[in-house]
Protein backbone atom coordinates (compact mmCIF):
# COMPACT_ATOMS: atom_id res chain seq x y z
CA UNK A 1 0.00 0.00 0.00
CA UNK A 2 1.32 3.56 -0.80
CA UNK A 3 0.15 6.17 1.74
CA UNK A 4 -0.78 10.22 1.44
CA UNK A 5 -1.08 12.24 3.71
CA UNK A 6 -3.30 15.45 3.85
CA UNK A 7 -5.24 16.51 6.75
CA UNK A 8 -6.96 19.29 4.48
CA UNK A 9 -10.30 17.02 4.66
CA UNK A 10 -14.00 18.69 4.42
CA UNK A 11 -17.23 17.77 3.69
CA UNK A 12 -16.14 14.25 2.54
CA UNK A 13 -13.51 15.25 0.61
CA UNK A 14 -9.18 15.68 1.24
CA UNK A 15 -7.18 18.23 -0.77
CA UNK A 16 -3.46 17.20 -1.85
CA UNK A 17 -1.29 20.25 -1.99
CA UNK A 18 2.47 20.89 -2.82
CA UNK A 19 4.75 17.68 -1.56
CA UNK A 20 1.55 14.98 -1.93
CA UNK A 21 0.26 16.47 -4.85
CA UNK A 22 3.62 16.09 -6.65
CA UNK A 23 4.02 12.15 -4.73
CA UNK A 24 0.57 11.71 -6.46
CA UNK A 25 1.86 12.58 -10.28
CA UNK A 26 4.73 10.93 -9.65
CA UNK A 27 2.90 8.18 -9.24
CA UNK A 28 0.71 8.70 -12.03
CA UNK A 29 -2.24 8.58 -10.21
CA UNK A 30 -5.58 9.87 -12.65
CA UNK A 31 -9.01 10.77 -11.69
CA UNK A 32 -11.12 7.57 -10.77
CA UNK A 33 -7.47 5.76 -8.61
CA UNK A 34 -8.04 4.51 -5.24
CA UNK A 35 -6.18 6.43 -2.89
CA UNK A 36 -5.19 5.76 0.89
CA UNK A 37 -3.95 8.71 3.07
CA UNK A 38 -3.35 9.38 6.64
CA UNK A 39 -4.53 12.44 8.35
CA UNK A 40 -1.04 11.89 10.99
CA UNK A 41 -4.19 11.33 13.79
CA UNK A 42 -4.27 7.62 13.75
CA UNK A 43 -6.80 7.43 10.53
CA UNK A 44 -6.66 5.96 7.32
CA UNK A 45 -8.98 6.93 4.75
CA UNK A 46 -9.41 5.54 1.37
CA UNK A 47 -10.64 8.22 -1.34
CA UNK A 48 -11.39 8.19 -5.10
CA UNK A 49 -9.50 10.71 -6.95
CA UNK A 50 -11.76 13.06 -8.73
CA UNK A 51 -9.60 15.52 -10.23
CA UNK A 52 -6.08 16.49 -10.10
CA UNK A 53 -4.04 19.78 -11.78
CA UNK A 54 -1.09 21.63 -11.13
CA UNK A 55 -2.49 23.33 -7.72
CA UNK A 56 -4.18 20.38 -6.10
CA UNK A 57 -5.81 17.15 -6.79
CA UNK A 58 -9.20 16.22 -4.87
CA UNK A 59 -10.38 12.43 -3.77
CA UNK A 60 -14.17 11.94 -2.34
CA UNK A 61 -13.71 9.74 0.85
CA UNK A 62 -15.48 6.21 0.46
CA UNK A 63 -14.03 5.04 4.10
CA UNK A 64 -12.04 6.13 7.56
CA UNK A 65 -10.57 3.64 9.76
CA UNK A 66 -9.20 4.44 12.78
CA UNK A 67 -6.16 2.17 12.58
CA UNK A 68 -3.25 3.78 15.26
CA UNK A 69 -5.31 4.34 18.71
CA UNK A 70 -3.25 6.67 20.90
CA UNK A 71 -0.80 4.96 23.01
CA UNK A 72 -1.81 4.81 27.34
CA UNK A 73 2.20 6.20 27.64
CA UNK A 74 3.84 9.05 25.52
CA UNK A 75 7.24 9.08 24.93
CA UNK A 76 8.66 12.87 24.35
CA UNK A 77 12.63 12.88 23.62
CA UNK A 78 14.09 16.44 24.53
CA UNK A 79 17.67 16.23 22.99
CA UNK A 80 20.52 18.34 22.46
CA UNK A 81 21.39 18.77 18.92
CA UNK A 82 24.61 17.29 17.55
CA UNK A 83 27.73 19.08 15.44
CA UNK A 84 26.86 16.88 12.65
CA UNK A 85 22.85 17.24 12.47
CA UNK A 86 22.53 14.22 9.88
CA UNK A 87 23.26 11.72 13.20
CA UNK A 88 20.15 13.55 14.66
CA UNK A 89 18.02 13.22 11.62
CA UNK A 90 18.91 9.44 11.44
CA UNK A 91 18.22 8.57 14.71
CA UNK A 92 15.00 10.54 14.60
CA UNK A 93 13.63 8.95 11.35
CA UNK A 94 14.56 5.02 13.13
CA UNK A 95 12.45 6.36 16.24
CA UNK A 96 9.52 7.44 13.65
CA UNK A 97 9.43 4.29 12.22
CA UNK A 98 9.12 2.68 15.92
CA UNK A 99 6.76 5.50 17.09
CA UNK A 100 7.83 8.22 19.09
CA UNK A 101 5.30 10.55 19.55
CA UNK A 102 7.71 13.93 19.97
CA UNK A 103 10.74 15.49 19.80
CA UNK A 104 12.14 18.25 21.13
CA UNK A 105 15.35 20.01 20.61
CA UNK A 106 17.11 21.72 23.67
CA UNK A 107 19.57 24.09 24.29
CA UNK A 108 22.17 23.66 26.80
CA UNK A 109 25.06 25.06 28.42
CA UNK A 110 27.58 22.77 26.31
CA UNK A 111 25.41 22.62 23.05
CA UNK A 112 27.40 22.63 20.12
CA UNK A 113 25.03 24.08 17.82
CA UNK A 114 22.13 26.50 18.30
CA UNK A 115 19.82 26.43 15.14
CA UNK A 116 18.08 23.48 13.60
CA UNK A 117 16.43 22.73 10.38
CA UNK A 118 12.70 22.37 11.76
CA UNK A 119 11.23 22.32 8.21
CA UNK A 120 14.00 19.29 7.79
CA UNK A 121 13.22 17.51 10.63
CA UNK A 122 8.91 17.75 9.73
CA UNK A 123 9.60 16.30 6.44
CA UNK A 124 11.88 13.28 8.10
CA UNK A 125 8.82 12.66 10.45
CA UNK A 126 6.51 12.31 7.07
CA UNK A 127 8.20 10.44 4.93
CA UNK A 128 8.70 8.16 7.72
CA UNK A 129 5.26 7.79 9.09
CA UNK A 130 4.44 7.43 5.44
CA UNK A 131 7.40 4.82 4.62
CA UNK A 132 6.38 2.85 7.96
CA UNK A 133 2.56 2.67 7.09
CA UNK A 134 2.25 4.58 10.45
CA UNK A 135 -0.88 6.54 11.27
CA UNK A 136 0.32 9.22 13.95
CA UNK A 137 2.50 12.06 12.67
CA UNK A 138 5.74 12.90 15.23
CA UNK A 139 5.16 16.64 16.92
CA UNK A 140 8.92 18.49 16.09
CA UNK A 141 9.70 21.31 18.50
CA UNK A 142 12.11 24.05 17.60
CA UNK A 143 14.74 24.76 19.60
CA UNK A 144 14.05 25.46 23.33
CA UNK A 145 16.09 26.35 26.70
CA UNK A 146 16.71 23.25 28.61
CA UNK A 147 15.90 24.92 31.50
CA UNK A 148 12.34 25.46 30.55
CA UNK A 149 11.34 22.32 29.96
CA UNK A 150 13.02 20.39 32.52
CA UNK A 151 10.72 22.43 34.92
CA UNK A 152 7.94 19.83 36.05
CA UNK A 153 5.03 20.92 35.29
CA UNK A 154 2.35 17.96 35.32
CA UNK A 155 1.83 15.24 37.93
CA UNK A 156 1.02 12.56 35.18
CA UNK A 157 4.60 13.72 33.54
CA UNK A 158 7.91 11.55 34.25
CA UNK A 159 11.23 13.52 33.30
CA UNK A 160 13.69 10.74 33.14
CA UNK A 161 17.25 12.81 32.96
CA UNK A 162 20.93 10.44 31.42
CA UNK A 163 23.79 12.31 32.25
CA UNK A 164 27.42 10.71 32.19
CA UNK A 165 28.65 11.84 36.16
CA UNK A 166 28.49 9.40 38.72
CA UNK A 167 25.32 9.48 41.14
CA UNK A 168 24.69 7.13 43.48
CA UNK A 169 20.77 6.85 42.64
CA UNK A 170 20.89 6.54 38.99
CA UNK A 171 18.27 3.78 37.68
CA UNK A 172 19.05 1.62 34.61
CA UNK A 173 16.66 2.11 32.32
CA UNK A 174 16.10 -1.45 31.86
CA UNK A 175 15.10 -1.72 35.43
CA UNK A 176 12.16 1.29 35.15
CA UNK A 177 8.90 0.36 35.73
CA UNK A 178 6.47 1.87 33.22
CA UNK A 179 2.97 3.20 34.37
CA UNK A 180 0.07 3.56 31.99
CA UNK A 181 -1.24 6.59 31.65
CA UNK A 182 1.64 8.64 32.69
CA UNK A 183 4.42 10.78 30.16
CA UNK A 184 7.49 10.19 29.99
CA UNK A 185 9.79 13.00 28.97
CA UNK A 186 13.46 11.87 27.92
CA UNK A 187 16.24 14.29 28.49
CA UNK A 188 19.78 13.32 26.44
CA UNK A 189 22.47 15.81 26.62
CA UNK A 190 25.49 17.45 24.08
CA UNK A 191 28.68 15.61 22.98
CA UNK A 192 30.03 17.43 26.31
CA UNK A 193 27.62 15.94 28.58
CA UNK A 194 24.88 18.42 30.81
CA UNK A 195 26.96 21.42 32.77
CA UNK A 196 27.06 21.11 36.67
CA UNK A 197 24.21 23.35 36.97
CA UNK A 198 21.95 21.98 34.53
CA UNK A 199 22.37 18.49 36.61
CA UNK A 200 21.52 20.19 39.87
CA UNK A 201 18.44 21.92 38.44
CA UNK A 202 17.02 18.60 37.15
CA UNK A 203 17.79 16.85 40.75
CA UNK A 204 15.71 19.77 42.04
CA UNK A 205 13.12 19.40 39.67
CA UNK A 206 12.58 15.66 40.45
CA UNK A 207 14.02 14.23 37.36
CA UNK A 208 15.27 10.49 37.51
CA UNK A 209 18.60 10.11 36.78
CA UNK A 210 18.65 6.92 34.33
CA UNK A 211 21.39 5.08 32.66
CA UNK A 212 21.61 3.55 29.58
CA UNK A 213 24.59 1.50 29.22
CA UNK A 214 28.45 0.69 30.64
CA UNK A 215 29.88 2.33 27.96
CA UNK A 216 30.64 5.14 26.23
CA UNK A 217 27.22 6.80 23.65
CA UNK A 218 27.35 8.96 21.47
CA UNK A 219 24.69 11.63 21.50
CA UNK A 220 22.32 9.91 18.85
CA UNK A 221 22.91 6.50 20.10
CA UNK A 222 21.95 7.42 23.61
CA UNK A 223 18.50 8.48 22.37
CA UNK A 224 18.12 5.90 20.60
CA UNK A 225 18.63 3.35 23.14
CA UNK A 226 16.29 5.22 25.69
CA UNK A 227 13.90 5.39 23.43
CA UNK A 228 14.08 1.81 21.64
CA UNK A 229 13.57 0.95 25.44
CA UNK A 230 10.62 2.38 26.12
CA UNK A 231 8.95 2.20 22.88
CA UNK A 232 9.36 -1.56 22.69
CA UNK A 233 7.91 -2.52 26.08
CA UNK B 1 40.35 8.70 27.85
CA UNK B 2 41.94 8.33 24.11
CA UNK B 3 41.99 5.08 22.88
CA UNK B 4 43.88 3.58 20.64
CA UNK B 5 44.32 -0.02 19.02
CA UNK B 6 47.10 -1.92 17.65
CA UNK B 7 47.69 -6.08 17.25
CA UNK B 8 51.05 -5.82 16.74
CA UNK B 9 52.43 -6.89 20.25
CA UNK B 10 55.34 -8.51 21.08
CA UNK B 11 58.44 -8.68 23.41
CA UNK B 12 56.73 -5.86 25.80
CA UNK B 13 56.54 -3.24 23.25
CA UNK B 14 53.57 -2.32 20.81
CA UNK B 15 53.60 -0.85 17.11
CA UNK B 16 51.26 1.40 16.11
CA UNK B 17 51.31 1.79 12.10
CA UNK B 18 49.11 3.80 9.51
CA UNK B 19 45.50 5.33 10.74
CA UNK B 20 46.66 4.89 14.55
CA UNK B 21 50.54 6.70 13.64
CA UNK B 22 48.60 9.20 12.03
CA UNK B 23 45.88 9.79 14.84
CA UNK B 24 49.03 9.66 17.28
CA UNK B 25 50.13 12.31 15.38
CA UNK B 26 47.13 14.80 15.19
CA UNK B 27 47.15 14.48 18.64
CA UNK B 28 50.79 15.41 18.94
CA UNK B 29 51.89 13.07 21.01
CA UNK B 30 55.78 12.32 21.92
CA UNK B 31 58.35 10.11 23.16
CA UNK B 32 56.98 9.62 27.29
CA UNK B 33 53.56 9.99 26.42
CA UNK B 34 51.32 7.43 28.50
CA UNK B 35 49.53 6.20 25.72
CA UNK B 36 46.18 3.79 26.31
CA UNK B 37 45.36 1.02 23.86
CA UNK B 38 43.24 -2.01 23.03
CA UNK B 39 44.18 -4.95 21.47
CA UNK B 40 40.38 -5.50 20.31
CA UNK B 41 40.41 -8.58 21.91
CA UNK B 42 38.95 -7.18 25.41
CA UNK B 43 42.53 -6.15 26.69
CA UNK B 44 43.40 -2.15 27.52
CA UNK B 45 47.22 -1.64 27.26
CA UNK B 46 49.34 1.01 29.07
CA UNK B 47 52.10 1.92 27.76
CA UNK B 48 54.94 4.48 27.67
CA UNK B 49 55.76 5.98 23.72
CA UNK B 50 59.67 5.01 23.44
CA UNK B 51 59.81 6.33 19.58
CA UNK B 52 57.80 7.99 16.98
CA UNK B 53 58.95 8.42 13.21
CA UNK B 54 57.09 8.81 10.01
CA UNK B 55 56.95 4.66 9.71
CA UNK B 56 55.54 3.37 12.77
CA UNK B 57 55.25 4.41 16.52
CA UNK B 58 56.73 1.93 19.24
CA UNK B 59 55.61 2.38 23.20
CA UNK B 60 56.67 0.17 26.30
CA UNK B 61 54.05 -1.68 27.98
CA UNK B 62 53.19 -0.99 31.52
CA UNK B 63 50.12 -2.67 32.08
CA UNK B 64 47.68 -4.99 30.67
CA UNK B 65 44.36 -5.26 32.06
CA UNK B 66 41.13 -7.17 31.12
CA UNK B 67 38.53 -4.71 30.51
CA UNK B 68 35.72 -6.42 28.91
CA UNK B 69 34.44 -9.77 28.83
CA UNK B 70 33.43 -12.18 26.52
CA UNK B 71 29.33 -12.25 26.61
CA UNK B 72 27.99 -15.54 27.27
CA UNK B 73 25.26 -15.01 24.31
CA UNK B 74 27.57 -14.29 20.85
CA UNK B 75 24.82 -11.52 18.88
CA UNK B 76 25.77 -12.39 14.93
CA UNK B 77 23.63 -10.03 12.35
CA UNK B 78 22.96 -11.19 9.00
CA UNK B 79 22.06 -8.64 7.21
CA UNK B 80 21.19 -7.90 3.25
CA UNK B 81 22.54 -5.06 2.27
CA UNK B 82 20.59 -1.86 1.37
CA UNK B 83 20.76 -0.02 -1.84
CA UNK B 84 21.83 3.14 -0.34
CA UNK B 85 25.19 1.27 2.09
CA UNK B 86 24.69 4.66 4.26
CA UNK B 87 21.85 3.10 5.92
CA UNK B 88 23.62 -0.18 6.65
CA UNK B 89 26.49 1.52 7.81
CA UNK B 90 24.72 4.08 10.39
CA UNK B 91 23.13 0.94 11.79
CA UNK B 92 26.57 -0.62 12.17
CA UNK B 93 28.06 2.28 13.64
CA UNK B 94 25.30 2.49 15.97
CA UNK B 95 25.98 -1.65 16.75
CA UNK B 96 28.88 -1.42 17.51
CA UNK B 97 28.66 1.02 20.24
CA UNK B 98 25.88 -1.17 21.96
CA UNK B 99 27.97 -4.83 21.48
CA UNK B 100 27.65 -6.37 18.65
CA UNK B 101 29.88 -8.93 18.34
CA UNK B 102 29.50 -10.16 14.65
CA UNK B 103 27.99 -9.24 11.23
CA UNK B 104 27.68 -10.82 7.57
CA UNK B 105 26.16 -9.20 4.59
CA UNK B 106 24.48 -11.85 2.91
CA UNK B 107 23.42 -12.29 -0.65
CA UNK B 108 19.47 -13.22 -1.16
CA UNK B 109 16.96 -13.64 -4.00
CA UNK B 110 15.41 -10.01 -3.78
CA UNK B 111 18.80 -8.15 -2.84
CA UNK B 112 19.27 -4.69 -4.75
CA UNK B 113 23.00 -4.51 -4.05
CA UNK B 114 25.38 -7.33 -4.53
CA UNK B 115 29.34 -5.54 -3.97
CA UNK B 116 29.94 -4.01 -0.41
CA UNK B 117 33.45 -1.98 0.33
CA UNK B 118 34.04 -4.04 3.43
CA UNK B 119 36.87 -2.34 4.48
CA UNK B 120 35.03 0.70 5.12
CA UNK B 121 32.52 -1.44 7.62
CA UNK B 122 36.10 -2.38 9.46
CA UNK B 123 36.89 1.08 9.08
CA UNK B 124 33.31 1.84 11.24
CA UNK B 125 33.53 -0.86 13.65
CA UNK B 126 37.07 0.18 14.97
CA UNK B 127 36.34 3.94 14.65
CA UNK B 128 33.00 3.13 16.58
CA UNK B 129 34.66 0.96 19.18
CA UNK B 130 37.03 3.38 20.03
CA UNK B 131 35.22 6.58 20.33
CA UNK B 132 32.70 4.15 22.67
CA UNK B 133 35.88 3.23 24.82
CA UNK B 134 34.70 -0.37 24.36
CA UNK B 135 37.42 -3.05 24.20
CA UNK B 136 36.37 -5.98 21.59
CA UNK B 137 36.14 -5.46 17.59
CA UNK B 138 33.33 -7.04 15.74
CA UNK B 139 34.25 -8.91 13.24
CA UNK B 140 33.35 -7.98 9.91
CA UNK B 141 32.47 -10.58 7.14
CA UNK B 142 31.95 -10.14 3.62
CA UNK B 143 28.82 -11.48 1.56
CA UNK B 144 28.05 -14.79 1.75
CA UNK B 145 25.06 -16.66 -0.15
CA UNK B 146 22.03 -16.69 2.44
CA UNK B 147 21.49 -19.96 1.56
CA UNK B 148 25.12 -21.49 2.80
CA UNK B 149 24.45 -19.14 5.98
CA UNK B 150 21.37 -20.69 7.07
CA UNK B 151 22.52 -24.21 6.93
CA UNK B 152 22.69 -24.91 10.94
CA UNK B 153 26.33 -26.18 11.59
CA UNK B 154 26.44 -26.00 15.47
CA UNK B 155 23.84 -27.14 18.46
CA UNK B 156 24.87 -23.90 20.59
CA UNK B 157 23.36 -21.83 17.62
CA UNK B 158 19.94 -20.52 17.38
CA UNK B 159 19.02 -18.88 13.64
CA UNK B 160 16.62 -16.15 14.59
CA UNK B 161 14.66 -15.39 10.89
CA UNK B 162 12.81 -12.08 10.18
CA UNK B 163 10.93 -11.97 7.37
CA UNK B 164 7.18 -10.47 6.60
CA UNK B 165 4.77 -12.98 5.03
CA UNK B 166 2.00 -14.24 7.45
CA UNK B 167 3.12 -17.38 9.34
CA UNK B 168 1.26 -18.91 12.64
CA UNK B 169 3.85 -19.40 14.76
CA UNK B 170 6.16 -16.26 14.37
CA UNK B 171 7.50 -15.54 18.19
CA UNK B 172 7.98 -11.57 19.22
CA UNK B 173 11.82 -10.87 19.88
CA UNK B 174 10.20 -9.59 23.02
CA UNK B 175 9.07 -13.15 24.03
CA UNK B 176 12.31 -14.84 22.92
CA UNK B 177 13.75 -16.31 26.12
CA UNK B 178 17.55 -16.61 25.81
CA UNK B 179 19.81 -19.20 26.79
CA UNK B 180 23.00 -18.33 28.20
CA UNK B 181 25.97 -19.82 26.20
CA UNK B 182 23.86 -20.17 23.52
CA UNK B 183 24.77 -18.37 19.98
CA UNK B 184 22.01 -15.90 17.80
CA UNK B 185 22.39 -15.60 14.59
CA UNK B 186 19.86 -12.66 13.46
CA UNK B 187 18.86 -13.10 9.63
CA UNK B 188 17.03 -9.51 7.99
CA UNK B 189 16.37 -9.41 4.51
CA UNK B 190 16.62 -7.20 2.00
CA UNK B 191 13.99 -4.30 1.18
CA UNK B 192 12.29 -6.85 -0.90
CA UNK B 193 11.45 -9.56 1.70
CA UNK B 194 13.02 -12.86 1.61
CA UNK B 195 12.04 -14.90 -1.13
CA UNK B 196 9.41 -17.99 -0.75
CA UNK B 197 12.18 -20.63 -1.64
CA UNK B 198 14.65 -18.71 1.37
CA UNK B 199 11.64 -18.72 3.62
CA UNK B 200 11.04 -22.34 2.99
CA UNK B 201 14.53 -22.89 3.40
CA UNK B 202 14.93 -21.24 7.06
CA UNK B 203 12.19 -23.29 7.87
CA UNK B 204 13.71 -26.20 6.83
CA UNK B 205 16.66 -25.30 8.86
CA UNK B 206 14.51 -25.20 11.60
CA UNK B 207 15.28 -21.42 12.18
CA UNK B 208 12.93 -19.36 14.79
CA UNK B 209 10.59 -17.22 12.81
CA UNK B 210 10.50 -13.74 14.65
CA UNK B 211 7.98 -10.54 14.65
CA UNK B 212 9.89 -6.88 15.24
CA UNK B 213 7.07 -4.80 15.30
CA UNK B 214 3.02 -3.88 13.90
CA UNK B 215 4.53 -1.77 11.55
CA UNK B 216 6.52 -1.69 8.37
CA UNK B 217 10.45 -1.11 8.95
CA UNK B 218 12.96 -0.70 6.75
CA UNK B 219 16.00 -3.07 6.56
CA UNK B 220 18.27 -1.29 8.55
CA UNK B 221 15.65 -0.62 11.18
CA UNK B 222 14.93 -4.36 11.07
CA UNK B 223 18.20 -4.76 12.40
CA UNK B 224 18.72 -2.16 14.75
CA UNK B 225 15.84 -3.30 16.77
CA UNK B 226 16.12 -7.14 16.62
CA UNK B 227 19.74 -6.53 18.41
CA UNK B 228 19.32 -3.90 20.39
CA UNK B 229 16.44 -6.29 21.81
CA UNK B 230 18.94 -8.90 22.15
CA UNK B 231 22.41 -7.06 23.26
CA UNK B 232 20.06 -4.74 26.22
CA UNK B 233 18.76 -8.07 27.80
Amino acid sequence: MQLFYSIDIDNQQIVFRDEELRHLSVLRKTIGDLIHSTDGKGNLYSSILLSISKKEAIAKILTCDIKELPTNSNIHLLIAPTKQMDRIEWMFEKLVEIGLQKITLIETKHSERHHVNIQRLEKIALSAMKQSLRFYLPSVNPIQPFKDCIVKTNENTVNLFAHCEDQANKINIKDLSIQPNFNYEIFIGPEGDFSSEEIHLAQKEHAIAISLSDFRLRTETAGLIACINLLSR
